[in-house]
């Protein structure tokens, strides 16, 4: 990763930006044209998102690592791959992302900017589905680029498009996504006061998936930060 | 496969336990959401279940082989290419995962723990689709391990998303899924009584295929279990 | 190609049967399930068909080539890939099993073994089209062999699922499969006096294509029908 | 880039023949299986078009780079990797493939050579549509042909997949694609007098990606046109 950071800060910017765009513009699409079958919204949901992130990943990969999402950040530069100093601007760059990807995707649809989803997501239930999500998430990208690196772009797109269906939630597994998410009363929205939980929940879970996979599938560290498998 | 016997074994436990909770939970998902149409039911299960596969076996694959499956797991001790001395622990795995995938998904979407199906799945037809379907999927793992091993992943998602669909079993193709899959009453589920049946059909795919194959395109064993094609 | 012949034979016996079971038996799910809605049932007959495809030409492509198609194999010899010598054996080979595979669909889904399609696939609009899905598949396989050999089973299974619907005779393109289609009253199925046209139709469509890939890539062929490009 | 000028110049014909084909064909096909429902309508047309357009890349890369779009054929050339003395060519064939491709879909299907569509594409929405769908898409080609060339024709179509759906427009991206498209008033139509303002917006986003990455990603640029990245 030799880019320098306000670089690597743009593209974090740029792909989570896409990536709510993406989640946010399909399923206004997908709600507006399916006539109240909630199947097909999702279906169309699903398949764009992981096409989408599939897209993205392999768009941005080699400048900043293309994580779009600070739970996979911080687990990162907990396995020393990347620097804590790069921390804050990756996050901060992530959720400012995923705000103006909000807002283009209104800005497309003839939405206002901003306005606060009323779709309460609550429940034991819910919050276990967003534990398994980032877990499974984490153990995909940890497990992937452990032995083939080049196939995590696919890997991850197709977990996603398969977690919008095999969990209760729908699978958000990223807390800047699920901050922006608040902001838009569409398909994809969370009700503000939700939110909490839900990363609590995502943060629980990619923490015990960092922490499997350090005994698991080991990796060697240098000073460099650089990745040894 | 250097890697030590528990951590493959906890490595197969984990991939049938996402397998069976992609399985299961995308079913109940699909199933509320699609307003009675089978189709559209059945299609999003079988793509969240082809891309769940993909994802699991990029990620699990270079620890322990990522079978997920009794009948993977014995066509490659028969083949050479695990120790029959492993063979317990693995099935032992699949077995034990695949339940806990099922009670996962169960807990995701606020479900008993575990509920018997009361899905018929009898007659000569749904033999045959399974006798098929399993001699298909060992097929496809065999000739493409064969020429192309980082294909793999890619083939038999590819190859289970069809053969939902070609099938008229919707292929189970799977002891173990077969198994945890009595323990769920939801879309996915099969009634206790039928699994017996499932298995022998999968038992004797499995068997022809590897028979086929020894002769199609045989694979040079060495005594330390290693591939040569 | 080191294979010998028998095997080789065997092997396009095998795809083509398992490509008929996945195109007959996919549609008859699919329209069971559907409901009477056409647009389901191709979208699950289509992503199935080009899935199973895409595993089928990974499974078998380094023991025969993978053609199951009649006209993909003497495209094969016109340029010097396949011997002459084989051609009787892979074209009976294919429509061999492209039969046995229709019947296979037939027993998993407890129908006769074979029984006359009533569906007339009639007019120029539907000529042009096998015209054009032919041109165009072989086209595909021309120019990715050329560049991308690894890529053909992904390039070919997505240019099906694509031409199922941008053909108005949803693109059989193969002889094989069309008289094999000619057996089987269901979603698939086409009426044995409309076989001659549109095999006619494909053989123009792949000789236009052999002769234009002929001067815009050509290939170098040595006396042993191996390829260089 | 060896081949002479003719061959890259019908190449480029024939893929935005095929593209065009694959776009207003699958576009008629399923408008006139789905009953009326434009969101299982929208769904087939996007996995039809995005799995084209990865076939089409696959095959006729290697000839002419395979731009098959006006945008990406100035801004190679901006970026010093398509000589401008070709682009005149480039661009005249891609027009001219692209309204073939139009007539060749309506032969198949047994409509009018040419008709002007009525279908009304207006507003601020649709506008920013079209900058964000085009700046994407060149993003995703300049990002992704950096770090791996050989992911560009999964990276394409899956990224226009997802954006059929996240964008307003249903993301055209493409001039010549969208001239041809004021010629067919079917699904994909859009009505001539709106093609100037989605064409401005075109040229918009292809700029200002061009210039974002010319910072973000630098390229060498050597006397003979070649790659460095």
């Amino acid at each position: 990763m030799s880019s320098n950071l306000t670089a690597r800060a743009v593209t974090e910017f740029l792909g989570s930006c896409f990536l709510l765009a993406a989640i946010v513009g399909s399923g206004i699409m997908a709600e507006r044209l399916s006539g109240g079958n909630a199947a097909l919204t999702l279906l169309a949901n699903s398949v764009a998102t992981g096409a989408a992130l599939s897209a993205l990943i392999l768009t941005f990969v080699s400048i900043s690592g293309a994580h779009f999402n600070p739970v996979v950040t911080l687990a990162e530069a907990i396995r020393g791959r990347t620097a804590w100093r790069d921390v804050p601007a990756y996050l901060a760059a992530q959720v400012a992302g995923a705000f103006v990807g909000v807002a283009a995707a209104h800005i497309m649809f003839s939405l206002p900017l901003f306005f606060a989803s009323r779709h309460a997501r609550i429940g034991a239930g819910l919050l276990c589905s967003e534990f398994v999500a980032t877990f499974g998430l984490l153990s995909v990208i940890f497990g992937c680029s452990r032995s083939r690196p080049s196939a995590v772009p696919f890997a991850v797109g197709a977990y996603i498009t398969a977690a919008y269906w095999f969990t209760a939630s729908t699978s958000f597994a990223n807390p800047a996504v699920t901050l922006a998410r608040a902001a838009t009363d569409t398909f994809a929205g969370i009700r503000p006061a939700d939110v909490p939980a839900f990363i609590g929940a995502q943060l629980a879970g990619a923490l015990v998936a960092t922490s499997l996979f350090h005994w698991l599938a080991p990796t060697r560290v240098d000073p460099m930060g650089e990745r040894h498998s």
